[in-house]
């Protein structure tokens, strides 16, 4: 099954060549037909498609063994290649990972069909009667890097909100993740959708991306989940819309209000519990109010648990027998994510201008305030631009899974359509759905 | 007061000196300037609001005189330069036009407030409280043709939704368009708003449409509302999001099952009332079951009407008396948005055949199906990838005030962001307002 279920996907596609146009031809052939699967999956029932997801659990903890003989292959390639450790383990799956992927199938199974969800609705005025419905964007591209796991992560949060995925890994990861394309996809056929509902692009050229980029006649969406470098690879090319994937300078701000046992905990969890992700706080700023109590003990802890301080020179003035582990935090510093255990820090003379620091620097993620004043707490909401805006909780939560939204495809910091996590909702479109019984208009 | 506050709003701008790198500059101090004011815009009461566009209501018909005069000159210097009809009859204002202009200001103060909405909201499993609430988008630009109405229009939707706008209008309106958007600014800057709220580019260059569309750094959105020559413009230079003006590929299609009168009227209202809009119909598909019964009397209306019919053979087969006044549909005229007095005729052998017809060459506007079976409504509805889906109502509703939503700064056919009629709402995103009392993540 699963071996005529690849056939039939591949068969009418050219082979890439390698060169631009046979690459861009391939990928065009094969975002058709992921259209054409993605008509097909906006009609599924629920239930189909959680059988369907249910056959990929089932499917992938069947072929576990040759899901890591696969991946074996790709990090002996990846050895030889000299990739870096942190590469090569962002690469690598074991039994326990591989179990992980599986739980995470299982758990967006469990989340909300968003399809069909009516948004509003109401009869007009002249009875006409209207529902704004809830439906999928039809075929969305992604664009990963190392980690196998976003193969079967994304995936299957397209095939929960009814879109097709066209997926494009690194080279890297070409092995593992064409044979867990494969399984799922022969797993979703198995239970009846399109198995041409997950297409994975071979992952050979740089090429693909370019060509994938271009394909708005068949792709509404490019999710890419990669740096700097892969923004740029899109920016000049694309015409399919793109969600870049938010970078965070999150930050915490201590109000002369605060209680500072609780901000101090605060500031460590954003800071230290998890610092290489977007939602970690990158610049403490304290009100100067209370700075004199606050700062030192902060200080101290935050050096202890191996934090670089970059600090304004009235941090330093109060930083006592510390004073010379601090930096002098630069202009660039407070525009940086740091993604790593350093932190700027800067003290405030009041709200506003903590504010206005947050809108010129911040990235629009995550912002914290800490304080015990309730004016305060919703002057600092109204006036913060960002997706999250927290009071006395950590940044950290800015999550799909924390948020009570289920698995995530990635997070965004834009404006348009959607903002914070990308879950299964902000997969989907909408349409208007209206009856009447012959209206025309006057 | 309206010549301090102009004074003041142009003042630190450097005036056009008509090479491309000046007029950058002014765009750039102009947008840096609405985005301060947006800032203030975005936290202003709904009675500051409404306040303020009650004010401009009330300087517009204290200042008709001025406008008219202005309109006046921008007539003759448009005959002088030799304005097509059509431009000049859209450049023209008269005393009905602006009491129309100061209705539409006065319907939006009546809408309801989208800002602060609370989307959704919920306790989280861990105690944090999480709302979801609207936020304006911040600096929204619009560039427009010949009408000066949509100056008040678009700048009046912006202010009562929070957003500062940049309005970017042709030359041949401009000195209607300077005295609208001064009259305007200084009225709302006389009830306590940011004069830079509303910022007229000077209409005088077509570099100021590029310089306008690289301002990411200060525009959240740009609303184009003209043809393929604007939308080309934009298309290779924009860094801001573009939401482009639909266009209108809308068909009705006559099930088997439909009341043939009802049909009738709809496809004549849907065709007729109004051909020159982006919701009228282009196709008229009829089902082969009742193509006999239905299509001589259809025809002869719609030719009694003028319409010209493009027609598959089928069609022209039952023409009778009226085959040779039908022309032989090419493949081209399925595609084509007339936005004339000429309908493409066609006749499909299912359901079915109609939704993949419609799918294969709609633009995702506007489609009606005319039923009276409620299975056949239910799988058009579900089957057609369109913004609105009407059963047994025509295609003309398609339209924010029509439906419900108030004024509309334009028609979306893209399925990022909004879809269909732009509102207030969809001039808005939304952030997550997330509290705790000390929470941290584990």
């Amino acid at each position: 099954m699963s071996q005529t279920a690849t056939e039939e996907r591949h068969a009418p596609v050219p082979s890439a060549g390698g060169d631009a146009s046979s690459v861009h031809a391939q990928v065009e052939a094969l975002c058709a037909q992921a259209r054409a699967a993605a008509g097909e999956l906006a009609l599924a029932p629920t239930a189909a498609k959680d059988a369907a997801l249910m056959a990929v659990a089932e499917a992938l903890e069947a072929s576990a063994a040759e899901i890591l003989a696969a991946n074996a292959d790709d990090m002996a390639a990846g050895e030889r290649a000299g990739l870096s450790t942190a590469l090569l383990d962002r690469l690598r799956l074991d039994s326990a990972r591989l179990e992980g992927i599986v739980a995470a199938v299982r758990a967006i199974v469990a989340l909300g069909d968003p399809v069909g969800e009516v948004i509003e609705g109401r009869r007009l005025p002249n009875g006409l009667d209207l529902r704004k419905v809830r439906v999928p964007l039809g075929v969305v591209g992604v664009i990963y890097e190392a980690r196998p796991n976003v193969t079967i992560d994304t995936a299957a949060l397209c095939i929960k909100s009814g879109n097709a995925i066209v997926l494009r890994g690194s080279s890297a990861a070409k092995r593992s993740n064409a044979v867990l394309a494969q399984i799922a996809s022969a797993a979703i056929a198995s239970a009846g959708l399109p198995v041409q509902s997950i297409t994975l692009l071979p992952g050979e050229s740089r090429e693909e991306i370019a060509a994938l980029a271009r394909q708005s006649r068949y792709l509404d969406l490019i999710v890419p989940r990669g740096g700097e470098e892969l923004k740029g690879a899109l920016q000049g090319v694309a015409t399919v819309p793109v969600i870049y994937a938010a970078s965070g300078n999150c930050h915490v701000y201590v109000d002369a209000s605060a209680d500072l046992a609780q901000a101090q905990r605060i500031v460590m969890n954003a800071k230290v519990q998890r610092p290489g992700v977007c939602n970690a706080a990158e610049t403490l700023l304290v009100h100067a109010a209370i700075a004199e109590r606050f700062l030192p003990a902060m200080i101290a802890e935050l050096l202890e648990a191996g934090v670089q301080l970059r600090a304004d020179p009235r941090v330093i003035a109060l930083a006592g027998e510390h004073a010379s582990s601090l930096q002098s935090a630069s202009a660039e510093d407070w525009e940086r994510e740091y993604l790593d255990l350093t932190l700027a820090v800067g003290i405030v003379d009041s709200l506003e201008q903590a504010i206005a620091h947050i809108n010129r620097y911040g990235s629009g993620h995550s912002e914290a305030i800490v304080t015990s004043r309730g004016d305060a707490a919703r002057s600092f909401q109204r006036g913060v631009d960002a997706a999250c805006v927290y009071v006395n909780a950590s940044t950290r939560f800015t999550d799909g899974g924390e948020l009570g939204m289920g698995a995530e495809i990635g997070n965004s910091t834009q404006k348009l359509h959607a903002r914070g996590p990308l879950g299964l909702r902000e997969l989907c479109t909408y349409k208007y759905l209206i009856e009447g019984d012959g209206h025309v208009r006057a």
